[in-house]
């Protein structure tokens, strides 16, 4: 957040600062997920984090086009949703005796990552369109749709496999 | 947390552990709506606000419900995702100059609640069927339901009012 009270006058001042914050998310999820891939076993969710890994560097590509296109200056504020549920994964990542239970708990994780993910980015997009930016919302609904169908691909695998082997 | 490390077992343990952890994050819920209904001017956020907090009471209780159903003591754990969360709504809610823009900042933050809640009561119920427990993913599944049709209102109320009116 700003030094200074009050810094957010209007909408486009909310869409600038909503897009820090998601910035400040979508690199801490870079930092993130190496940890994650790595302690996954199934490699169904190895591969599936990996490739969301990948998506999510883009994501942040993305983002830096967006703060372009709207001169403003490229810049992460903290983010303390995405903080808390990084320690909250790492947290009962770290209490999970076996592979299985742990795999569930990583799943879950994730997909609480998507989550606030699909809330932030499908504000975004709602606030670009209003501000007449087209072109800004096009671009981010992009990465709300990748978050949606990484969120998808999680609950599909979980249902076909995770949950069945910690069960 | 628990106090000793590694006792989440198996999925039961994980199912009661996430029961435990979303317990903490409603009650957090209730605590805190009352400001950001407060907060609140669209007349049709603070009803929506005040409708949702009347649910979220009746979630506790459900949750309270599959505690006794799983012989599990009624507890609640840290869950650093929903502070953060809430403090991120706090922080940015506090920094909105004026009424309209700080309704549209009060809904996306409650969007994001929602959302959280979404993810975690999606696992809840995936975990209580997998668990053989129908009867608890059923009362579960009452509340994603809730979950999930708040946060279409609150995209609704934003398109059709809080975003025009903040732009």
């Amino acid at each position: 957040m700003g030094l200074f009270s009050k810094d957010i006058q209007n909408l486009n001042d909310l869409f600038i600062h909503q897009l820090q914050d998601i910035f400040y998310a979508e690199k801490q999820i870079v930092k993130n997920l190496p940890t994650m891939i790595d302690k996954a076993t199934s490699p169904g969710l190895k591969q599936g984090l990996s490739s969301h890994l990948r998506e999510t560097e883009g994501h942040v590509e993305r983002l830096r086009q967006v703060f372009e296109m709207n001169e403003a200056k490229e810049k992460a504020v903290d983010c303390p949703a995405i903080d808390g549920i990084i320690e909250e994964a790492n947290d009962v990542i770290s209490e999970a005796a076996g592979e299985e239970v742990r795999d569930a708990a990583l799943t879950a994780a994730a997909q609480a990552v998507e989550h606030y993910e699909i809330s932030r980015y499908g504000t975004l997009v709602a606030w670009a369109k209003m501000l007449g930016r087209d072109d800004c919302a096009s671009l981010l609904e992009e990465t709300l749709k990748e978050e949606k169908a990484a969120d998808k691909k999680l609950t599909q695998l979980a249902t076909d496999q995770i949950n069945l082997r910690a069960a």
